[in-house]
């Protein structure tokens, strides 16, 4: 096929054959280019145009010459450059931003977290992003993704909903765009955080689980049967506003009664009586330090049943096998996970049992973490042009 | 390969291209054994073997020889005996039973429905079976599936949970299997109900939707992006017992609090202090008739609010664009769903909008629809012995 007729296909075919080489580097491991052939079943002479391509670009390394072996040219084995290209991925949340930068062969090169300053929080993610990038220095980045606290509808960079921020999607990533100049993307926080403990966390393996995320706002990622649940619009998983504790609570939406006002951080920390620091695992370790205390031990204790019963309404409806809690649950799990769990026998019938609770061992840098997974796997699955 | 060798796989490949031979028939038509070949991509030889073994089982008829055309022996249009073979659906609630027969077509060939007489139901199942399988006579069934309120677990026959019923799974199995001489298997009502509505009901082309049984348990069936959602252990959709409305009510389940027992057919009727008569159909009928006195409209109107509370709940944690409601709702929803529409709107975001609200169009014989329709499904994927 001519590219004059056919630029798009080509173009399409070039990045398809790309990634099929850059996820053999990655998962495979290094390999010659006859190696990568058998691997990938291109020919050889299309993995030579690639990785030269590659190599052109500064995203693989052709080491020194092996010893020869049996007759033709010996082969020199190709490898990832590892931090020629990385994914970025940020959350902008309502008192906190964070970065991850993944390098191609899925490692963490960085990962910060800071405290908010500004009302809409676009000066915080730039600050941020240009500290770490001027330090990183050489690193290209191939893509980036922001995870917020809201519903993000299908591609589009609009929140559709978001209560409890207050920035607006398209400047956002006109910024970032500006400043970085790669593709920038946005996506719900919970849905990010549970594709990263899904690929590298507490629900490998799990078919079926949902992550909790436990910040201001609650919202909840849904694998099912392996994949994300998005549901009609990409709004599933608003598991924040179901009514569930206390009826009179006023939430960030306007309305009483939603679970976040129960168990959401700011409701948590109102009910154990102490006040909101920096970010949420600061003001959870300050929780930690006085949960001997009896005000403090009685409010984690009913937090933590107000959250077993919101978590036996997502068992009803979902039957997950696994229930990932992220956020300031993670250092206040000691003290929540028993009343979360008696709340849950009582709503649970025992022959049906319930979901195991985890909590998240990627921390308050999950959502950024899979935000940069989902950033590289744009690289990975041939959508951002190399070389 | 030998059939000494590996019987089970040439046995199952006689039924894959039995099923795939059946299939073209029911979906694209009588066709001659040319035809079918050439639609399926079977040899014209295996066809051929099918073919006669389908006719001499009187699963298909090959009609009056056709006009000669061209040269060698002119095809003669194979159909399926649209009787021959029927799907058995069954449907054991707290207070009713029903029955649905559907041939190979598809078509409906008989549906009854009435209520409960005995504790456990097994011999008012049975009664059923035997009286219209008398009246109908020659026909033969392929399979039967029974649709009951409770959790079933995979494969298993076991209810694991069914606080509505009283009755032993293997049992009704046992005695269905001696009556009829063919494999019977359980499932859940919502989940049948669910596949009847998305193949030939209110949800048919929706790829999110939700299917809410109105009887004295509330169930749901749920589709993701067009499959059934059934979660770690089968059990997904469970969402009668969600505490919505009510947190006094007591439920059949033992507990407080529970969605149905603010909702569910007995819960409605004595919010609008009528009693309980044969079928959820004609106590519902019986409601609407005296809809118009004010302690009636006073209770639908309560009962409709908190059923779209208990929807709101759903909506955002599963994001359908419809929610089919069946059972008891249907001859109601005139009533119900105004106010089930403005809890819906007072829970969930203007931005995000909500489901749907549609009446099932299959009626109160849905869940049995569905069942026959999935009995019949293990013909067509090749799962049951034919000829």
């Amino acid at each position: 096929m001519a590219d004059v007729l056919a630029p798009t296909s080509t173009e399409q075919l070039r990045r398809t054959n790309t990634a099929l080489v850059l996820r053999s580097l990655r998962f495979e491991g290094p390999a010659t280019r006859s190696e990568l052939a058998r691997r990938t079943g291109l020919a050889k002479a299309t993995v030579g145009v690639i990785v030269s391509g590659l190599d052109l670009a500064g995203v693989v390394s052709e080491g020194v010459q092996d010893e020869p072996v049996g007759r033709g040219r010996p082969g020199r084995p190709v490898a990832l450059r590892e931090d020629a290209l990385v994914g970025l991925g940020l959350e902008l949340n309502v008192d906190y931003v964070s970065l991850v930068l993944l390098d191609l062969t899925g490692e963490v090169r960085r990962h910060e977290h800071r405290p908010r300053a500004t009302p809409d929080g676009i000066a915080d993610v730039l600050d941020l992003v240009r500290a770490v990038m001027q330090e990183y220095g050489a690193a290209r980045v191939a893509g980036a993704m922001v995870a917020v606290p809201g519903l993000v509808r299908g591609d589009d960079v609009t929140l559709a909903w978001a209560p409890n921020l207050a920035v607006d999607g398209p400047a956002l990533v006109a910024a970032l765009e500006a400043e970085l100049a790669c593709p920038v993307t946005i996506t719900n926080d919970a849905n990010a955080a549970a594709y990263a403990e899904s690929r590298h966390g507490a629900a490998v393996g799990v078919l079926h689980a949902v992550y909790l995320t436990g910040t201001v706002g609650i919202g909840a990622g849904v694998m099912v049967d392996g994949r994300p649940l998005r549901g009609a619009e990409g709004f599933a998983g608003e598991v924040g506003h179901m009514p569930v504790g206390d009826s009179t609570a006023p939430c960030g939406c306007g309305r009483r009664g939603c679970w976040e006002a129960s168990i959401g951080l700011r409701a948590m920390l109102a009910r154990v009586g102490l006040p909101e620091l920096d970010t949420p695992v600061s003001s959870a370790e300050a929780v930690a330090a006085r949960a001997a205390e009896p005000e403090v031990a009685a409010g984690l204790e009913s937090v933590g049943r107000d959250l077993g019963r919101g978590l036996a309404t997502i068992a009803h409806l979902l039957n997950p096998a696994v229930v990932v809690l992220g956020g300031y649950f993670v250092p206040l799990g000691e003290w929540l996970l028993g009343p979360a769990r008696e709340a849950l026998a009582e709503r649970l019938p025992a022959e049906v049992g319930y979901p195991e609770l985890r909590l998240s061992g990627l921390g308050i840098e999950a959502a950024a973490a899979g935000a940069a997974e989902l950033a590289l796997d744009d690289v990975f699955s041939g959508g951002v042009a190399l070389g």
